[in-house]
This record gives structure tokens, sequence and C-alpha cells, in this order.
């Protein structure tokens, strides 16, 4: 079967592992619409090529994700940017910035429903939306240097895409403590929370170990491979349409409200965001 | 908007942070009903409060809390001190006791729906209730020497209304390993628990990383921080009515079966509890 | 109360506590379905045994348990085999199977729902169904030299009835990544996924720390102690009927497919699997 074509991502097949490296470097690897829809189709394709055994998810240029593209949602914010995107009928800005949302929510989902395993090998940034493809994975590596955060509410944003993602692999009191206070942490600190299982001192051991850890998947049977993928994902969360549509509708509420167009302003000038009281 | 008056504890105000310190000093800060219905005022004061960013609970004299207040719980289990408390039409001794311990519940999960962070910042002893408002937190802060325990099973009691709140902090594994041997343990332990998040040398050096998490906290954009709480908050586990119910009905059975009796009684006497078979 | 007469397992009460010791090191104590119909009656013997306050789980021959017993699956899985078992009507070789599944099942949930402290005294191996008994334990003590592992889909299997334990006690990315990677692992790596408590040199430090534990138990008063473990098992996960039932057939589809067959013989003849990519 034949990869499908994309310009986000670099898609490899080796040794029956699929290999996605977001590829978007000069953004830091920042998703953006094109890429969210790239990696569902990827994931598409991924439920039918049979012969693929295990998922990796890499970043291009030292960096894993920098989380959503903050350029893209300040252009989907204008007031002349309103325009029909998605399924919504009456689809206006905001309806755009909900659709983003909800397919950011349904890149996580659909990767954590994929009946093979994600391994995710992570240099750099992790955050954001990042680091809830992180949590959807089964097999977290990392560098050292590699930093992890949910910093959205720094710029007066929600993480709600992410946060039964991040909830079902770190717990929910670790998931309000990162996301009430903004803080990133080091990939040591990763580990005793349950984000990352390894640490390794560089890239080469990292991908060292990474071809280890492939062996090992491919070395299982692959039907009970998948079977076993599918019956622990009936013991996890469910993560609901409902779910994900009340996570895109508060996100987007704060992506428009004056406090989210001051953080994700403030960003893009490099500056710190100047929150007024009265826009809370 | 002012502070709601209280006895039993010391609350302040400072950079947007309310500060509730339990003040019974005396009695290691057992939670009586007077400081359980003054912590349940505080709550409802601050989910009013628009401008607190953040909740810090602390205890006076080096203990944070030992826990339930056992000289109230045996007077109210005597059999002259029936009388009627709370919503009960029938109230009996039972009856308060059972009312109690339901306060008891509220008081943990009003604070867990509070939409602000919460941040323990623990000395001394953190027992049975004490421990249930450190699971409650969102993050967990500890000097050396703090100790951890649910002590409820060594005098017969049942750490009814903590258990929703710790299976949720430390898993249902952990929590029925503490509840079923009452073992103590220190700061040190309770970090791979996952119930401290981190252990200080000493109290300066906890007010120090107290103040730098919570000028973190204020650093988020308010709003941004309630929305995010909130909907982890619906993520986390249900704390139903039903529930604090039975959690009392079993707390206050065991309270005046005479085994509790007999273990409050040894507590009370600073004696070991003498428990006959036939009373269990 | 006369302990139930076994022939697979040993049985001893001593201080209170009852000690379950697997009993066939010759096949690494296995378990095989004489070893799970022992177990059940043991258990139910301990729903009415109210002088007993405490569970422990051990090993013969410095094994703990290697799981399911391949070689009776074999047998189960031959075409002559065909032979009624169990409650079902049809039965067949593929209802005997399902039927020792989910006699397996029912094994572990049996324990789960015991109202005493279960401990795990662990040297060896702790595989499969080993691991699962580890899980349903409330205090997991294991000697250096310990392996863990779920090995079920090295063979073309599935961990079908083990997965909502293992989900329970290490959380669902940990239990994807062991069953995923059929990867073994020592007492040391098993201490941070939670499914270790402590780890000890040699059996006799386990042996005295496991008198430290029950003594602590027997401090307890006894009905408080059924109490809570009553309460905390209502707040976790529910393996209903339909889950055993579902576990079951995943697993006896996959023994009898020509990749589960394949894997047990190979299993058997100490060989390394040969699957057929048409087999999956």
């Amino acid at each position: 079967m034949q990869l499908p074509s994309t310009t986000t991502l670099l898609l490899r097949v080796e040794h029956h592992a699929c290999y996605i490296t977001f590829n978007r470097p000069r953004y830091r690897n920042a998703m953006n619409r094109a890429m969210a829809q790239e990696l569902l189709q990827v994931f598409d394709w991924l439920t039918r090529a049979q012969e693929i055994r295990a998922l990796v998810l890499r970043g291009a240029g030292s960096t894993f994700s920098s989380g959503a593209d903050l350029r893209e949602l300040a252009e989907l914010s204008k007031p002349e940017s309103v325009r029909p995107v998605g399924p919504s009928k009456n689809a206006s800005s905001d309806g755009a910035i909900a659709d983003h949302n909800r397919t950011l929510g349904l890149v996580c989902r659909s990767a954590a429903e994929l009946d093979i395993p994600i391994v995710a090998a992570i240099e750099g940034a992790a955050l954001g939306t990042g680091l809830g493809l992180a949590c959807i994975s089964d097999i977290v590596l990392a560098v050292q240097g590699a930093i992890f955060g949910l910093p959205e509410t720094r710029l007066g944003l929600v993480p709600a895409h992410i946060a039964p993602f991040a909830v079902e692999r770190i717990g929910a009191p670790a998931t309000r403590r990162l996301a009430l206070t903004g803080a990133r942490f080091d990939a040591d600190a990763a580990v005793p929370l349950g984000l990352v299982d390894q640490v390794y001192d560089t890239t080469h051991e990292m991908e060292q170990a990474l071809h280890q850890i492939l062996a090992q998947v491919v070395s299982c049977e692959p039907a009970a491979n998948r079977a076993t993928k599918r019956l622990l994902r009936r013991l996890g969360p469910i993560v609901s349409d409902n779910l994900l549509d009340h996570a895109a509708h508060v996100y987007s509420s704060h992506v428009l409200s004056p406090s989210g167009r001051e953080g994700v302003a403030a960003f893009l000038a490099h500056r710190e965001p100047n929150f007024k009281p009265q826009d809370t």
C-alpha cells in the first residue's frame, strides 16, 4: 500500500514500522490545520495497512512539537477571516477555531484508537498538543534536553482537547498541576510523572533503544498485538464526541476572548502578555 | 470582599492567594465540627472571590492536620449526647456522627470542586482527613519530618470519606495498602506514591518554592485557569451525594461499635486498644 | 474451620494469616485448571473464615507463577480433545479454552473481591496470570532476581483476563507497553511502574518485612479493615461478567488460531515461533 502524500509530515516505512516526522521545523513543528488533516489521513491509512506493526512519532529539527500553530490561530481569530470550515453549516470565525480544535482532539483520539503500538521519540519541545501526542503514545522515549509543558493558560488558552489524554497517562492531579502553573519541566522530571518511560543522553542512544523496542514489538504475533491493544482501549477512558465538542467550545471561547487574543498576540510578538482584569 | 470570620482557622490574602491555616495547635489541628463548618464557609466565599487565584493550606504549630477530632467524636458517641444535628429529622447520636462525617466528606469535595489551584504546604502530621486534604490539593509540598498515614483502622474506624480522594491521587492499590496496614510513612516515601510532589529540607525552602509556584499560577490568565480546572474536574471521579451518604453511614456504624468505642477511648487515654474478637 | 484439601497448592494458617503457596515447581507453578479451581475453593473458604486477617501468595521452588499452563492449553486445543466443560451446553474445544480462561479471570476477580489484605511475596518469575495475581494484591514484595512480564503476545496469545487488573495497578499506558512488547523486566524496574512496592536483597529479608507488614495488618481492627477494603472495592473498576466473557472469547480465539497453535507449540518445544503472515 502506498503512503499518503503529505507536505507537513515526513513519512517512512522501515521494518514494518511507520515513522511520522512532524516537519515544520521553521515553526518548531507547530501543528496547523494542514498537519492535523494529514495526520488524520495517515492514521486512516494505518487502519488499513496490515503490514505495519508499529508507529513512531518524531519531530524534525530537534523539536518534537511546540503545539498548536498560534500564528494560524491568530489568523482564524481575525474578524475578517470568517469563513466556512468543517462540517458546521453556519461556520463563523468562532466555528473555524472550534473546528480546528476539534480536529486536534480527533488527531489525539484517532491515534489512541490505532491498534498498533505507538512510540514517541522526543527531542526538544513537546508542548501543548505535542505533549498530548506523547500522552497517547504507548512508549515515550526522550533525550536529555527535551522540554515538556502545558503552557496554554499562560496565554489565556485552555488545553481542552489534551486534558483527557493527559489524565489517562499522568493522572488528574499531575495534569492539574501542569496546566494550572503552565510550568515547563525536563525529561528527568517527566519520568516520575509517568509521562516519559526512559531518558537517553544522546539522540543516538535513543535511536538504538527505539530499534530494540521495535524489534520486541515485531517479535510479538501481529494479530495478538492488535487484539490486545483493542481490548485495552475498551478498558480506557472513552473520549466521546460530546467531550470533543465541549473541549472545542471551551477552547474557542477562550481564543476569542480579549485575554486569549492578547495572549496569542503577545506570544507572536515575543513579549509578555498584558491581561486586563476586566478581560477575564 | 471581606474574609469570613473564623475561630479555628487563620485566614490571610496575599498577592491573590488565600492562605488557610488550620489553627488548633493544642489539638494538633484536629478537625472538629467547627473547623469543618468554617472551611465550608471559606470555600463558599472563595467561589465568589474572583480576585483570588490560588488557595494555600497549612497548619499552625508544625502540624498540618492530625485528622478528625476524636475527643469530639467520643463526646458525640456518648448515649447522653443524643441531640438533633444537621438536616436529619430523626437525629440521634448515630445521626450526629454520620452528619459530622458527611461534613468532612463535603469539606474534601467542596475543596476539590474549587476552580482555583490548591497548594498544600505540609509540616508534621497529615493523617486521616489531613491526608485527605493533601489528596484533593493540586500541588503538595512537604518538609522533611512530615508524617502521613491513614490510621483509622488501628482504632476500629474506617477512612470512608477520604477513600475516593485518596484513590484519585495515589490510586486504589496504594490506598488499600495504607488503609489496611495503618502504617505511617515519611515525606520521601510519599513522593513515589504520588502523594507529595516535592520535599524540602526546611520550612524556609518550602516557603520559597511555594512563592515560586504561586507566581507561576498568577502568571497564568485567570479565566483560562478556572476553565481548565473545571474541565479537568469533569474528567475526574464523581463523588456523589450517595457516596458521601454511604461513607458517613459506614463511618458512623464503626464509631459506635464496641471496637470503635474502644479504639477512640484508647487513643484518648494514650494506650493501646484492646479489641475483643466478639466485638468485631 | 478446616482448610480445603488441595493438591496444587500448599496451604498454611499462621498468626491469622493464610499462606497459599503455588506448588507445581516442576512446571514453574504454571496454573492449570486444577490449580485455578483450588484457588477458587480457598477464596470461597476465606470469605467464611472470619479469623483470617490476611492472605499471602507465594510460589514453591523459587518461582512465583509462570502463568497459564500451556501444556494443558495445547491438550485442550487438540481437535480430539473436544469435551464438555463448564456451564456451556454446547461445549467444544473452543468452549473448554474459553471456560478455562474465564476461570482464570474469576480467580483474579475473586481474589480482588476478598475483604482481607493480600500480600504477594515474589521470587523468580511472575508472568502472565502470575503477574495478574501480583496486580490484584494490595502489597507486593519482591526479591532481587524476580522477573515480570506479559509474554502472551510473543506466542500469539492475548493477556485478556489479566488486562483489567493490570490497568488498575499500573495504569493503561504501562499495561499497553508491557503487553505490546512482551518485554521482561526485573524487580527494580517494577517499582516505578507501581507493580512492586518494595524489593529485598534476599528471601530472608523479604520474609522479615512480610512479618512486619502482617503485624501491622493484625494491629488494625478486623471489622474496620474488612469494611475499608469493601468500600475501596466499590471505588475500583468493576470487572463485569460480560468483560470476563469477552476476555475469554478473545483469548480462546487466539489460542485456536494457527498463530496461537504455533506459538504454544514453539514454547513447548523450546524453539522460536515461526508465525506465517497469512495466519494472523
